[in-house]
């Protein structure tokens, strides 16, 4: 029988709490998505979040004149969760889109306020992945104010070690922040430097 | 006798619950810096949060260059914290300084525990400070990587409609992620326009 990634997950990451790792793992549905569906799309309001079981997900933006940013990936054992919909009935500001065939694990926030009212160890895992979270986001603000090119593609490679061979190359330099051009030189300039 | 602002943003936010409001206004201590202070310092481990209840602070980081950037300010009703050390022991990337004499309410993490577990009120009302933050830093990120210079001081001011006049230009043009000269250029060219 398959072992989940959501199950292994959470088991080593839930202190190994039997009963909450069997209610998330049956209360949480799967979904299978197509390589482009869009898993949301901007304007909309959501109160779900995703932990990626298979596949890979990106969320991003458009701007003004159509240019997508993208702001994260989310490969296998990674969440993905829209946090203006899920506490303040926000429409997004960003799309989440399956850049290959994906399958999720849906968790509706009810459930998260459920098992954080009735269970302490799953609040704290709760607040740990929401300070993870700020605390990744704050890096990389760091980062798109004051790292180069190249320290900013060594970092994604750390972050994202297997998400570099799966994604176009645009995706990659949109979310450093920089042009196709300038991640293009920064490979070579590492490559030739090995 | 002075009301605090402190005092007032629970009774506005965590739905009146005098008991917590109390709890909290009794346990948090208040503290003064003066203009210059560290409240932390790179490096070191903290898990005490910030209530500004009178001056402002700013959040940074210095670069390998020893240049600045500023992360964010926090004026009067706003809350500073370093989310690194708070749940994962780690040591601060940034530096929190009193850019003004600044009066703040520290909030120890254990409280922060304690009231999350045994009130479900307060419980929600962290957790959406926590998605607050996200949703923030988030909308930070989409700006830096896809916002002109205009754009961003225009939602600055916005954000922060007080904290313009307070601080060096240059912590804004570094919080923008713009040169001093690009925030004149765009400052006179608004001004023009008005």
């Amino acid at each position: 029988m398959k072992t989940f990634r959501f199950k292994t997950y959470l088991t080593s990451n839930v202190e190994s709490l039997e009963s909450i790792n069997k209610e998330l793992l049956n209360k949480c549905k799967q979904q299978q998505f197509k390589k482009g569906d869009y898993l949301l799309r901007e304007g909309e309001i959501s109160k779900t979040s995703y932990f990626v079981e298979d596949g890979l997900l990106r969320q991003f933006s458009v701007d003004d004149k159509g240019k997508e940013h993208v702001i994260q990936f989310a490969p296998e054992n990674w969440f993905m969760a829209n946090r203006e919909g899920e506490c303040f009935n926000l429409p997004s500001s960003y799309n989440i889109e399956a850049i290959e065939d994906t399958t999720v694990f849906i968790i509706e926030k009810e459930l998260i306020e459920n098992l954080s009212k009735t269970n302490s160890v799953f609040l704290n895992f709760n607040i740990e992945l929401l300070h993870k979270h700020i605390a990744s986001l704050q890096k990389r603000i760091t980062q798109l104010q004051s790292k180069t090119a190249k320290e900013r593609y060594l970092d994604f490679i750390k972050t994202y070690p297997d998400v570099l061979m799966r994604v176009p190359q645009t995706y990659v330099a949109s979310y450093l922040g920089i042009t196709p051009e300038s991640l293009s030189r920064v490979r070579k300039e590492i490559s030739i430097n090995k």
